[in-house]
């Protein structure tokens, strides 16, 4: 373990997609700095992540979020938590593998540079590899830096963490959706079918938040279709006829990411086939594909739904659960950081008491990066058509909770710094 | 004038799209009809709007929400105010033109079985439509009832009427969305073009609602089209080259109705061509559409978002203005038919004050019923592709407000009557 006495410059970044918790991540990183002054002279933001970095896009936090008496302005890190996506910007850079001397050198003297020691990055699955390659790379140097991975993905995909920052309050806003459009589509007496698409590539963590209100308020889709089990369109025209004997609106929760377990996607008919830089398929149109095969066999009323972006940004509606463990999450990353640790991710692990609660751990970076952790076989149902009890259980204490959104003139106030 | 002091049943029904609003209108209307009891013995509820009343669907509302002591059960109304979508469940039937004697004559028979005098009915145009044939039935015979129309439609083009119920809440909806969207689209610094299309068959109002954070945040889509102005594809192309020389992310909110002014809508392309009982084209892919194009000329990241079903259904973040607007439309419908007029809609006038506040008027339902208000050319500017600061003024107001959502273990609680 490094000297704990490390005293310098820390810098944050966020990267990947934005979701509606990543800036109380920040915020908490924000205030763990500003109150540890016996480390940190400093926080600098990185502008749009390590790419920012790279071109020295640097904005002064410990100034814009101090007090004159020279504590953190709460008030302004709660506007802050309740602001929407990446308020440092964000970026999708990949950085190269460690034996890429010449760029991790350079990294290193704009470190040196700034007498930067303490390394925040917030993100997923991506992020998390650059955690790990940095962490890596200092590892055969002698330039002491303590780096710290804040995780932070709306898919809940991370290994090693009970769920991530950002999931909840993603699953908040599906669960509430999905509520009032079963009301909406319970209108009319006409057979219809109305089919949700909900994010989740790899992973249906976002598709099971759907059925909540099963456990809440006893209406839920009749049906929700996972990654993790292969589509079989015969077993899902099945599904729908079996539905219309009991009602005639019938609501389907399906993933993006639904698959025949071959290769291909459902929504591949209608996508452009084209491949992220983390050579991940691009996808489009799962919801759009099943509403042309639906309309085709049935001839009834058909609408698509996709969720899309306001998932991961509809900061109205956060969970308060989720936004109050982000910013513990990135305050822990400053704890620990101080305490001497590096090449760690912070986790969140769930207590086994009665009541909901869950303790933050530093976790070595490098088992979290590039895994997938999908939706286990005992959260399914054994036709694959649905999810279980005990799915639910788990993701209910994750949405719950309101955060108290400032309205000014009829709109959120968000905080704007860059 | 008919005598003030008919006594009966009064009848009360929903029908067409449902709204964030619309039950707060049927609150208003129950509150009035338990409060006078010198004119309505009890109120039912018909099932499945005009539909369901044809089929003696009825549900006695009386019953449901007046408390021992004879008062309306307001903690009950409140509930079903923030309930989004049809309590009462809906219809889209289009009655027969009044020379189908048999169709009144049975739906008149019915009226004297149940003694109905008082006949309430939400909706939009094609609602207005029913009242007004109804009326003018009526009028040819010597069975007493008064019918009164309460406007709704999150479409706001209802003639004779500052706006409608339910246009509020979809307003806010839109224009938080937008202003979220646009924060997550503000964090990569790669060029791309966010298309996000918004609903409005026939008029762009939903649309202009898009750009009110002009007004309150600073923040705005870059364009707003509407159907009131023929799109034209080269002049959207160069749009977009003009906005791209300010930022790299460019947002643009489009109407699902604009077309290019031949009769051909911008969605075509992947539409269906069916249409509506009404006759209304039905229409999907206006935002797709424009996606594959821009795509294909400028070779960015596009991503189009279809708001969808969320727009008139998200009661959990409803316009507190819009919601009491709303129980006063339905609540005036009652005391204008105690005071004995019939073929009538309550209207909503803003008053000339510098303070926003409306009076509740009722005016022939004759004038209102099939006609379409548009957004009118001083609310939109020169080059079609904006909004006026004149239009903005309009719309604030509406919007303004939030209402006591009720949760219960992270969901919005709703009240479910059938």
């Amino acid at each position: 373990m490094s000297n704990c006495e490390l005293y310098g410059a820390a810098v944050v970044g966020q990267s990947g997609g934005p979701t509606s918790a990543i800036n109380a991540s920040l915020a908490g990183v924000i205030k763990a700095c500003i109150e540890d002054k016996k480390h940190i002279d400093v926080l600098y933001g990185m502008e749009n992540g390590i790419e920012g970095f790279l071109n020295e896009k640097l904005i002064n936090l410990s100034g814009l979020f101090t007090l004159e008496n020279g504590e953190a302005d709460t008030q302004k890190l709660d506007l802050l938590s309740t602001t929407p996506a990446s308020a440092l910007g964000s970026c999708r850079k990949k950085l190269p593998t460690v034996d890429n001397t010449e760029f991790y050198e350079n990294l290193i003297s704009l470190f040196k540079k700034h007498n930067i020691r303490y390394f925040f990055y917030i993100g997923g699955n991506d992020s998390m590899d650059t955690v790990a390659k940095l962490s890596s790379y200092l590892e055969k140097t002698d330039y002491e830096m303590r780096v710290i991975g804040v995780p932070k993905t709306i898919d809940n995909d991370l290994m090693e963490t009970d769920h991530t920052p950002g999931y909840g309050s993603a699953a908040k806003y599906i669960a509430t959706t999905l509520q009032e459009v079963i009301r909406d589509c319970s209108v009319y007496t006409t057979k219809a079918v109305t089919i949700v698409e909900i994010m989740g590539r790899d992973s249906g963590w976002l598709t099971c938040a759907a059925a909540i209100g099963r456990i809440v308020t006893g209406y839920e889709p009749d049906y929700v279709y996972l990654p993790e089990i292969p589509f079989n369109m015969e077993s899902f025209f099945e599904d729908i006829e079996n539905a219309f004997k009991k009602h005639p609106n019938v609501v389907i929760a399906v993933s993006e990411g639904a698959n025949y377990g071959n290769g291909h996607y459902v929504g591949e008919g209608t996508q452009s086939g084209a491949v992220d830089v983390f050579g991940h398929k691009y996808l489009e149109g799962t919801g759009k594909a099943l509403e042309i095969a639906v309309k085709e066999k049935f001839g009834c009323k058909v609408r698509s739904i996709e969720l899309n972006l306001p998932q991961r940004c509809a900061a109205h509606l956060a969970s308060k659960t989720d936004i109050d463990e982000s910013f513990c999450c990135g305050y822990t990353a400053v704890t620990a950081a101080a305490n001497g640790l590096t090449a760690q991710m912070i986790s969140m692990k769930r207590k086994a008491s009665e009541e909901y609660s869950v303790e933050y751990l530093p976790i070595s970076v490098y088992k979290v990066a590039n895994e997938v952790k999908t939706v286990p076989k005992n959260f399914i149902n054994d036709r694959g058509n649905q999810v279980t009890d005990e799915c639910l259980e788990y993701i209910l204490p994750l949405i719950l909770g309101e955060t108290e959104v400032i309205y000014e003139k009829g709109l959120p106030k968000q905080l704007i710094i860059r």
